[in-house]
């Protein structure tokens, strides 16, 4: 396309944004608006994309971050002829695909769920180190962001994270229109603070007229032959371009244009241009799947075993069986582990330092590229990527995110560093499957059966070591559970994971000497729960007692209840947790001073054995 | 002190450091030697503090970001006799105060729980922000950070806001010794990378040799006459500096020296230094709180009024009756009508754009020094900073955090602007109160209580409009409920909250004209429960239906049970949540496709009471 016919294809695009978010009553046509020459000669010019393909691996992979200007996209999507004008006008109601925000889970041309800001970039670098670093199929990655985003500092760990793997392949668009959604941005048209910003952080820098399709399109071809750094074209546009009632005026964020139909006269109408979309180039097969026999590693029952210690080597085992998993760690390597993996598959790995927003972005993008992530920090850390997990479960993607040194179990340490509220955290995100094993064959295999589960999954790992209590031929399908001891006279449950089960083992141990027979159920599947196994022993043994390292809201004891949410009579119940806020202590002292230590669950158990009410 | 003795202190720190490390077998000694000159020379004559008077409106205020270094800061408290040689020695052990990561819970010269690392430059924000627009007694904020953590978005997020703030009453620190956690960090020793970054982002740069007494010495002088930005030193050293067999060297991080008596005789033997640490100036009382009547907005029933709308008018109504209420926003004030405590309290406004993790820290920050303050945006967005609310936790910190727009019910939006886990994320916050109030004034009425409570509290408010049931004379006690409808001949309890209250009231109806009698209760305290209620709804009707606009973890289910979970006998339940991954479309299908609107609670409810088990 020529000057003029990308100019009018780009007022198609307004006119299509300003129509859509008409027709949905809702929706952000201003938002839309300033970057529509952006879009345009993307579009029409360099991103070189099969619709009909969406997973074609030469594609050019184009991210909105700015998810909010999903008109835009939506417009694009009909230029593209990729949908029609009637699916366009379906926009934000009940049942269509264009939704919102844009999510890959209704559109196969869309690469991650977008809507939360500050998140497209680094899921982008996810992409784009896939492409660089595994794909090689030398495809680029292209993201369009919006200014007000850029004071998110997840932008800042992708900036960083980007220019240090030299993402040359990588291409931020910045529509500098000066507005968020309360009014002016810090640095309003200033794109020399944006440039310094990035320059330091290692980028190659462009600023443009972003309403100039020229520019725009010179910007393009020099992010394309811009060779060891990533580059970002910093645009200055206009929010609400082109029509005056909005154009750069504030208060006009994130609502349909008063008038649609004069705004679309001043727009010069309607328009039907149709894109042809540069096709990529042929490219060979997504990465090869080596599918060696997975040989896991086997541990003897009896031995001391650390779970994090497990996970390492299943991983690295995994790694050599599949050579679509990858690893990615936050600077804790050696912690959790994942060095294991590092040393045998260094080309598979991914060091994404202390940047955990990136760790799990990252693990996303290469999630939304066929590979098969595992992402690893402390369990507490992990709370610092709460939202990209929130958005990746929104997305759907594939991610296996693990956190060690999980509970009050982790000792001298203190506070900061114990994961107490990583169960509820990770319970809470939809489609999540939640695994928390407590021996170290347990582990390897959960971190085996992982690989193939849809959506996120989450595996806790502990510090200390722990005695391998099942043969390395046991099988733990999630959804399941072990039931570690039974008879027929059992008159309690209890119901433990992780660190908890040598504690429930041992209580029961002494509570059975003293005649109280108790049944331990071995919870390592915390979602889904095994409900079957859970009402059996309620029903056989009357009353239930929950034990474990995590506070007490959202965890275990909640996840054993979701078996008795049905209406039908629940047992007596009493959950034990981590309810005061501990110090520094030894790891024994903490279970104690916490109250979930085989003595504390012992004296619960008595009292709920004898009594009506635990006092 | 000259700088013989200044370099003599810090030897005294690092052997203080490696012998509290090693008496308690754990900690950080190498991480704390290599910023000892750096905290020798802050100690000994620049930190103005009274250790007698830690309250003291003049003192200067000092961070550890990098709060593993924890046995350089007790070293430096015994060297200013804060502290004993034998309270040094019980670092890391049951019952102590030097926990493994300082906590102002336990020490009171602590301004903020670290140990999460990237936190305590954002804090430090927050307690600069205070004293340079607020407390103006001309204190000063030191930071020091790790090099490690300058990969955190959140310190960039901060560096943003400290110079578009001008606060040049703070000055960061960083530690530049090369060595994470597992090894080399992005820039090792390469200062100037990390100039360029803070130089970019407006700060003034300082760079040094951190083990030059006399350079660090100069430096703090340049960083207390610098006017207009805050200041950045950059500080080169060499982890584990002094003892040849860990100084600049991998594999040496967390953990005490092996042969301690050896590297206390190489760094030149134990010492008894004392510092006279610099008196702050005269100061007047810490803010003055105007102690006027508190005039809530009152609504009257029957309206439709939006409980964000009424958190925002409250807001401002607070602020005008207490002069010690501040409010922050993250760019959405227009959205969460903070803007309303803005428009008459500008002075007292603090506007954070879209960093969430500032956001909360800055909110840190400013309770650390006496402020009350409330921190608004989006439910879904405050998952962005769940780490700073773990920390905050452990600080033991008086924030106000409000998340409105909860819940499928914003509509069109779609998921990625739902708050659907923030319950469950805010109730398994260890001290966390959560509140989710149905109507206006109701809303009002715990915006005033929350100021008053201690640690965290979660205010969940909602977009649309909603009627106003309760008169503007009703209180709503912390820990209590509402019972909303009840008679004699209830069958069942629908316990509701927010959003779902009115759908309860109109499932009540249907279900009475059916001649099922239904109990609602209005649980707007979410955490903690109205125990005695609950229990008695139980008793009286036999089963409960709870209904929530949320996830069906974590929320408004689970914090039921909890008047249930000491071994008393359980009423039949069944709970009725978001379960479902929404779309865009409009509030009222969102909960007829969620299943938690008036007709999905009466088919449940007549299910539950007709049936033992519901299908």
């Amino acid at each position: 396309m020529n000057s003029r016919q990308l100019t009018e294809l780009a007022q198609q695009l307004r006119v299509d944004s300003v129509r859509a978010s008409d027709a949905a009553g809702s929706g952000h046509p201003t938002s839309s608006m300033s970057a529509a020459e952006l879009m345009a000669v993307l579009l029409a010019g360099h991103l070189r994309y099969d619709f009909e393909r969406p997973q074609h691996p030469g594609n050019d992979r184009f991210v909105l971050s700015k998810g909010h200007a999903s008109p835009l996209l939506y417009a694009a999507y009909k230029a593209a002829g990729a949908i029609s004008e009637t699916e366009l006008m379906t926009f934000r109601k009940l049942g269509s695909r264009l939704e919102g925000h844009p999510t890959p889970r209704r559109l196969p041309w869309v690469e991650t769920a977008t809507g939360s800001l500050g998140q497209g970039l680094p899921v982008g670098v996810g992409i784009a180190l896939a492409g660089k670093r595994l794909d090689r199929t030398g495809n680029r990655v292209w993201v369009l962001c919006g200014d007000s985003e850029l004071a998110e500092g997840s932008v800042w760990e992708a900036a960083e994270h980007a220019a240090y793997e030299h993402l040359d392949n990588l291409t931020a668009i910045v529509d500098v229109n000066r507005l968020g959604q309360r009014g002016p941005t810090r640095h309003g048209h200033d794109l020399d603070a944006y440039a310094r910003r990035f320059a330091a952080f290692g980028w190659h820098t462009i600023e443009i007229d972003g309403h100039d399709v020229d520019a725009v399109d010179r910007a393009y071809g020099e992010a394309e032959s811009t060779k060891g750094q990533p580059t970002v074209i910093l645009a200055r546009t206009l929010k609400g371009k082109g029509v005056a009632a909005v154009q750069d005026r504030e208060g006009m964020h994130g609502k349909p244009l008063k008038d649609a139909e004069e705004a679309t006269a001043e727009l010069g109408g309607v328009r039907d241009l149709q894109v042809e979309v540069p096709q990529p180039p042929a490219a060979r097969m997504l990465h090869a799947v080596r599918t060696g026999h997975l040989e896991l590693p086997r541990f003897a029952v009896g031995d001391e075993v650390a779970t994090r210690d497990a996970y390492g080597q299943a991983l690295a085992a995994l790694g050599s069986a599949r050579g679509d998993v990858v690893a990615l760690d936050g600077e804790v390597g050696d912690s959790t582990r994942s060095e294991f993996f590092a040393k045998e598959h260094p080309d598979r790995y991914f060091e994404c330092y202390i940047a955990e927003q990136q760790l799990v972005a990252a693990s996303v993008g290469l999630a939304a590229r066929g590979w098969v992530p595992y992402a690893a920090t402390f369990a507490a850390f992990l709370t610092r990527a709460h939202d990209f997990i929130r958005m990746a479960s929104i997305s759907g993607a594939g991610v296996n995110l693990v956190g060690s040194h999980a509970g009050c179990a982790i000792g001298q340490d203190g506070p900061s560093q114990m994961g107490l509220e990583d169960l509820a955290m990770m319970r809470s995100v939809h489609g999540s499957t939640v695994l928390y094993p407590c021996d170290a064959n347990q582990t390897a295999k959960l971190v085996g059966t992982m690989a193939g589960l849809e959506d996120v999954r989450y595996l806790r790992t502990s510090r200390g070591e722990a005695p391998v209590l099942y043969s390395p031929t046991e099988e733990f399908p999630v959804g399941g559970s072990k039931v570690l001891r039974a008879s027929d006279t059992d008159r309690l449950t209890v119901v433990a994971a992780g660190v908890t089960v040598r504690e429930a083992l041992k209580a029961a141990d002494a509570l059975d000497a003293e005649g109280i027979q108790v049944r331990v159920i071995d919870l390592y599947s915390v979602k889904p729960v095994d409900r079957r196994t859970l009402r059996e022993a309620a029903e056989r043994t009357g009353c239930l007692l929950t034990v474990e390292d995590h506070h007490e809201e959202g965890g275990l004891g909640d996840a054993v209840l979701d078996a008795f949410l049905d209406g039908r009579p629940v047992p007596r119940l009493v959950r034990l947790a981590v309810r005061t806020m501990p110090g520094s202590a030894s790891p024994a002292e903490q279970l104690r001073e916490a109250g979930i230590d085989a003595e504390a669950i012992a004296v619960a158990g008595r009292l709920l054995v004898e009594h009506a009410i635990v006092p």
